[in-house]
């Protein structure tokens, strides 16, 4: 069986300007990690069509979803719903069933459905739409690329639209062994020939260094296979005992 | 002039699984912006050689500078410095320097200098170290990728020694007016005409929706030209005035 796999397209001069800190990213992969498909790329762009259109292209050819946040909304600067139907050279209009159900809704909050608020409803030809629980106006679905708002909390609202339209893999579990105080290069050389010696499990090493005082280092273990997990699990635990001040053992997580 | 441009290349699997959330396309994004650096494109990528190699060719030959971030520690999963000497088609090995710096460390504080240790010294042929305030082991540019750790506060002391390598641009300046309750398409209409009618200005609009009662839309001018963003301001206070709840004028980010 050949794994599905995702890449996440962020667009928006804020997130490049520093201004704004991505979350998406974590919320995508974590909604993705249950149904097997790993995020295998993360890419960017600016509000600038043509760096849109390269970006999705290449990453729509290459992986099995695409998943783009940012640039759906009302103002000018929301160009993403145009650039997707030029990177799938198709046409864009206003959707009627979208049409209608903004205009319903506006009509409910007494609030005129102006031109600008009408952008919201201009969905690529032949795409299916995404419903957003949170705001309205959906996202859209054009082949494999999921086009979804900039909003964490509405991202997180649309995905719950997406799971039944993917492919499943097998989900990697993890299994994190935190030990404060403990320093990379204490458990290198043993780290690197368990990583050989234990088959179908992958480890990595993810120090944090706060301060002098607060700093260690996160071993992780991942697979596919549990009982490969739970064995790696007692080797880091044996590994870091006694060379770090602490250590934890966090099970379970699917990142 | 011609304005020196930046992209940023994150390396690690923990990115793209949503275990770590990055902080470092703040950071750095912050520190270009007083140089008028602007980043123009991020891109993360997995522990695989190949896929850093790709990335960072491509990047290099499109912007002035590449920042890379992770990969450069003691462990078998860092690899950073492996790939980028095989980007520039360059050998690699350790740096004499490096090793008798680190030697010179481990020794201070009574800790074996490892075999694995010995892998942070491990430089690209011909590159430029870049120092480390924080842990000693650093980084490297080589032609115009900068590589960086990707531990945040190691990230904060390197580019410490990165500023006097630049060649400068002219600062964007920003001033951002939030309106708490107003809804994109309460403005978007008078928005664009605004974006249309101010020259030298770009103006961009990001909405925030935590709940129903925490909503809003930051309204951010940016321009190199102090006067022409002061003009901005104003006429963007007095868009939101009686739309919006409430504003505030947040002036002089660098974002």
């Amino acid at each position: 069986m050949s794994t599905p796999t995702a890449a996440i397209c962020l667009i928006g001069d804020e997130l490049l300007s520093g201004r704004t800190r991505d979350i998406n990213v974590q919320h995508i992969a974590g909604f993705l990690g249950p149904y097997g498909i790993p995020v295998e790329e993360v890419r960017i762009v600016p509000d600038v069509q043509a760096r849109i259109v390269e970006a999705v292209n290449a990453l729509r050819e290459r992986y099995t979803y695409v998943f783009t946040t940012g640039g759906i909304g009302p103002t000018h600067d929301d160009i993403t719903a145009d650039a997707i139907a030029a990177a799938f050279g198709v046409g864009i209009g206003k959707h009627p069933d979208v049409m209608a159900m903004l205009q319903a809704r506006y009509d409910e909050i007494g609030t005129e459905f102006t031109e600008a608020r009408q952008r919201m409803a201009r969905i690529p030809d032949g795409a299916s739409l995404i419903e957003n629980p949170v705001s309205g106006a959906p996202g859209f679905q054009t082949g494999n690329v999921f086009t979804l708002a900039g909003v964490p909390s509405i991202v997180q609202g649309m995905l719950q639209d997406i799971g039944h339209r993917l492919e499943r893999g097998v989900p990697v579990r993890s299994l994190t062994v935190r030990s404060a105080g403990l320093r990379e290069g204490d458990v290198a050389e043993k780290l690197s020939r368990l990583n050989e010696e234990l088959e179908g499990v992958s480890l990595g090493s993810y120090p944090w260094f706060r301060s002098v005082t607060d700093h260690g280092v996160a071993l992780i273990a991942r697979s596919t296979d549990e009982a490969k997990l739970r064995e790696a699990g007692e080797k880091l635990v044996a590994l870091v005992s006694g060379v770090g001040r602490e250590s934890e053992v966090i099970e379970g997580e699917a990142s």
